[in-house]
């Protein structure tokens, strides 16, 4: 007998940035897999089980939402954010990958939600109005030199650069390292945005300027958004600032 | 007197993949201001008024609303997906910075959508599970030899690549361009999804490789996603492919 597994993404944490889809999922599912402060965004009934994990834990925490619903459950594997960036869906998709043959017949529905880097932008503005990359600074995952080379050639291209994963206990030199190489490639007025919890009640988003861009600004809740050449700061009275990468560049056809 | 602006993504289009934020903004405003498909997907009252304007009209789009907003109405400025991705968040932002001074001081708020990345992404798997970009494959609002440069460090730095307005009656080689300049960069295997209108009713996926991949497969609602060298695709027996990109490359700490 084969189940059903969802895997979803809260959004970063404001329950009115979780789509209805994604609610459907959650009142249909009986058990539920995720590190504890993402299942703790869910308003869960009492029959309801959670299988509580540790973040770093991604991959045994699938195989055991797969094992579930191969015995029949419907089961809901929750990430933070959108669960297919830096997230759930592909440690469920490389368990598959990796397992046994009956696991590729489970019912597997990947639902969409707002990732943190669109949740930080939209709190200022439109810093990703134009060509922009998404990075994860963890370097459990990847060794570092290629983390230093995609930094450099999105510099290079002229993408607005979205930082996932900035800094952690474990990991607490590597986003010093990255403004310092970012500092070589693009101008020292580049707006660099830090946003944490954006759009939860303990919202802290600061802009600063690449020159005085300040890593204590960042925890692990962060994600930090560097401009491009082309983005742009406008000042307020009385209000933010607005941070914007404008849509277009010299030189096309319009 | 000074009103109030959102700008509001609606998602791709499945009304199931709106948030109740960006819901409760759509109930509170009284003037909408976007392309007439989006404002089709809102489900107004009698008493809202609708101003329908052309696709290619952003920035006059942008100026109406904001001139509305500063006499004191309650506007909302309607994309599809996510307002801050190639979409209007940062064409208002355009039209505040080079606007009289009274447009600095309306109380603007941005809401953050499902862009259509992510949904398509959702739908096959997890391509974006790992390092990405995301390109605008139009050369109205830029030059094409930067965005055939961004296409090349895209690929170098091994980021999987999205690219959204792939292509359309006025720009009908653009993405064969792309793929003859990225079967140059990446192996002919590498996995190619075309997604379109993912998460409605007519929604149409295809993956194909990227030796074969067919540019007949896209429209101007379609956002393509080519993967990196890392990209896998998973058969499945009975069950479409999975195809996702794994979250580690060899070398990382763990």
């Amino acid at each position: 007998m084969t189940g059903k597994l969802f895997v979803i993404g809260t959004g970063p944490g404001n329950p009115e940035q979780m789509t209805p889809q994604t609610r459907a999922a959650v009142r249909e599912a009986t058990d539920f897999y995720g590190y504890g402060p993402y299942l703790d965004r869910l308003d869960l009934r009492s029959d309801q089980r959670k299988q509580v994990s540790d973040n770093r834990e991604e991959l045994d925490r699938a195989s055991a939402a797969l094992r579930a619903a191969a015995t029949g459950a419907t089961v809901c594997v929750v990430s933070g954010g959108d669960p297919g960036v830096f997230a759930m869906a592909a440690a469920i998709c490389e368990a598959v990958d990796d397992g046994p043959d009956e696991w590729r017949t489970i019912d597997l529905t990947v639902l969409p939600g707002i990732t943190a880097m669109l949740a930080v932008a939209a709190r200022v503005g439109a810093p990703l109005g134009h060509d922009f990359c998404a990075i994860s600074l963890s370097d459990n995952l990847k060794p570092w030199n290629i983390i230093e080379n995609r930094l450099e050639l999105a510099a290079r291209a002229g993408f607005v650069i979205a930082l996932y994963n900035p800094i952690s206990k474990a990991r607490p030199w590597q986003l010093g390292k990255a403004f310092e190489l970012l500092r070589t490639l693009l101008p020292a007025t580049t707006p660099v945005i830090f946003g944490r919890a954006a759009g939860r009640h303990d919202e802290k988003i600061t802009v600063q300027r690449l020159a005085d861009a300040n890593v204590a600004n960042a925890d692990m809740a962060t994600c930090v958004i560097i401009g491009s050449p082309e983005t742009k700061i406008v000042a307020r009275d009385g209000r933010p600032d607005l941070v914007y990468t404008p849509r277009f560049i010299a030189g096309g056809k319009n």
